[in-house]
Parts: C-alpha cells; sequence; structure tokens
C-alpha cells in the first residue's frame, strides 16, 4: 500500500470514529457506499462461521433508519463512546451521563474499502465489527 | 495533508506523550510555543462553551511553574500514566506504585500546532484536553 | 525516518500483534531474526537496570518452544488478547473463555528492527516488553 493511500484511509477510520464519538450519528450512514453492509457480531460466531449478528443492515438507508430509532426511542441511558484505534483493533470506553466510565467492549473492525478514484472520499463497502467478549450484546446501543 | 506534515505531527504527538510517561515532565512545557496555551476541561463544559478549565496555561513558564510545584509539593501518591492515542483520541492508565492499573481517563486532543517552518520541529500554540468524564478531575496531578 | 520505512514497521507492529491476537502464536517467532532477543520485564525492574525478566529468549527457537509448551501444557483458562498500540505503548484488553474482559497490561516496546534491505521485511533482533506495573507477572500466559 502506498503512502497517500494508507493516508487517505487512515482519515476515513479517524472521521469515523469521532462522528460516533461526537454523538454525530446522522453523518455516520455516509462513511458507507449505497449498499454498504455493516454488521456486528461476536469473535465466538465469526470464527464458527455463525450468520448471526448482533447487528447487521445492508444499506445506507438501513442505517439512517437505526440512527432515527435511537434518536427518538430514547430507551438507552445517556452515554458517549471514546474509541481508541490501531490495526483495525479497537477499545471502546463508554461515558454515562454521571460521568461513569468503563471499558465497553474491544475487537476488530474486518473491512472492505472502496477507493472512489483519483482524490475521491474512500468509503465502506463493508464494516465487520468483531467484538471479543459474548458479554456485550445486550448493552448495544450506539454504534461501534 | 501530505505525508510528510502528518509524520512530523504524529511525531510530535509520540513525543509529547513518552515525556509525560516517563516521568520526564521537565521536557514537556517545551512541546509549546512559548506563549502556548494548555488547558484540561470536561466534554460536558466544553460543549456548554463554558470557560471553567480543571488545568489552565497560557505560556511556557505557567507550565514550567506546574512542574516545578508537582516535584516539589508531593502531595500525590506515586504514580505514573500509560496514554494510547488515536486520531487525536486517548486513553490514559494510571499505575500507581503499588502495581494497581486503572483506566484513568479518555478524551480528546483539540490541538492548534505551529509547523516552524521547513524542518523545524512542529510545537502547540494550545492544546485542550477535553476529557469525557466529569469524574475525574480531583485527581489530576500529573498532566494528560 | 522517511514515509516508507515508517509504514513498513509500521506493518510489522500491525501483523505482530494480530498474530498474537488472532491465537497464531506458531506465526510469532517469524516476527524475530534468527538470533532475535525476547525479554518482558516490569518498569520497576527495567529502570533500576535489574537483569530480570519475566519471560526471556534468545533465539526464535526458544519462541517455538514456548508456544509449544502453551499448546501442551493447557494449565491457564482459555483467554485471548486485544492489543492496541500507539507510538511503541500498548495497552492489552484480556478477554477470558467467559466472556469477561480486562484491561490486563500496559507498558511499552522497546525495539532494535532489522530491516533487511530493498523490499524485505523487517524483523525484531529485540523487542523489550516493558510493563507498567508489576502486579501482573504470575498470570503472564500468552506473550504479549
Amino acid at each position: 500500500m502506498d503512502a497517500a493511500l494508507q493516508l487517505a484511509v487512515e482519515n476515513l477510520m479517524a472521521r469515523y470514529v469521532h462522528a460516533i464519538d461526537d454523538d454525530r450519528l446522522e453523518d455516520w450512514p455516509g462513511f458507507f457506499v449505497e449498499k454498504g453492509r455493516y454488521r456486528i457480531t461476536t469473535a465466538e460466531n465469526f470464527e464458527r462461521g455463525l450468520p448471526l449478528s448482533i447487528i447487521y443492515a445492508d444499506s445506507r438507508a438501513m442505517l439512517a433508519d437505526r440512527v432515527s430509532a435511537l434518536r427518538h426511542a430514547n430507551i438507552y441511558e445517556a452515554q458517549r463512546y471514546r474509541h481508541v484505534v490501531s490495526s483495525s483493533n479497537f477499545q471502546v470506553v463508554r461515558i454515562m451521563h454521571t460521568g461513569d466510565s468503563i471499558l465497553f467492549a474491544s475487537g476488530r473492525y474486518l473491512d472492505r474499502i472502496r477507493l472512489n478514484g483519483d482524490g475521491g472520499t474512500p468509503q465502506f463497502e463493508e464494516r465487520v465489527v468483531v467484538i471479543d467478549s459474548r458479554s456485550v450484546d445486550t448493552l448495544l446501543a450506539i454504534p461501534l
């Protein structure tokens, strides 16, 4: 991979994470191509090849619907994420409105990225979020 | 941003973090320009535009004073930090002298960096440390 | 350091971490030169210049023996690591088979890397893993 390409991809990763951590969830679907796929699964299910997903969407419209539901449902306690990502490995700290912080999730992003030609902004064709622990799933509200 | 510039900035970030984590706090003011500003605040205050700061300094001399006070006051228990930074997001582990480690703080650096011309080492004109949780403030001794 | 070289080194770091986190421990010795040295020690011992190590090996064969022992001994509970690395600082989350995750270790890699000429893959001549806490040692099974 050449340096310019690597910079463009790192830039995509950084903007993705900041959109979520800054609570600009409406920007989130725009990181995917129109028919982009987003899936959260556990390492255990992923390694067994099981199609089970905690979250699954296969279009930008589905991602937008999910954000819309999150905004209106208000079923979850006020919280934020803080991602740290290195070499596609991630750790996410979750900060509750009360100030309580915990190491909420860790895992790996498996991405297929469309480069969109000269100078175009890369987008995800597929982002599979493989979380390490099977204990996290019922708590997931905000995307990872 | 071109690749050489990005490398220079990443290098600044890395050296900053290692100076703190290695307890070379006397090197810390040198990462700022003479009239550089350093501020730690919470996400809550930052988003409301409140000028409240946990730590505030607007010159290298004030930073040096702070380090000097830390060295002589000895009011805090022996501790170290370990930073992990990605895309300006950070997580800091605090390690006490006893060996106890906790995820101490997470947040984001908002930086204004002076490039100092051809081959010069970049320096911070301003570094605002926005910490995610409002629970952390009273415990802060070492800079973030 | 030029951009191509930095990319090659970052690539080594990334592949190293993924080999361990993906439980491909048999690939681990191959990141070292034949007479490569691998050592885990605590910050406390390191700073005092003490030669004490939690793990010490000075050849690829010793690393392979260690992996072999791990595979056959089965004395440790099923677990995985997830590394996040930035500027040679690391944090490792340990995920138990039960799903329990903890921030297991933090520290710094001190590396001597052989570049292996034009286009060759860099390898470690020495990797010293300096862990921050002295409380971690008795629990170490998988390499860091």
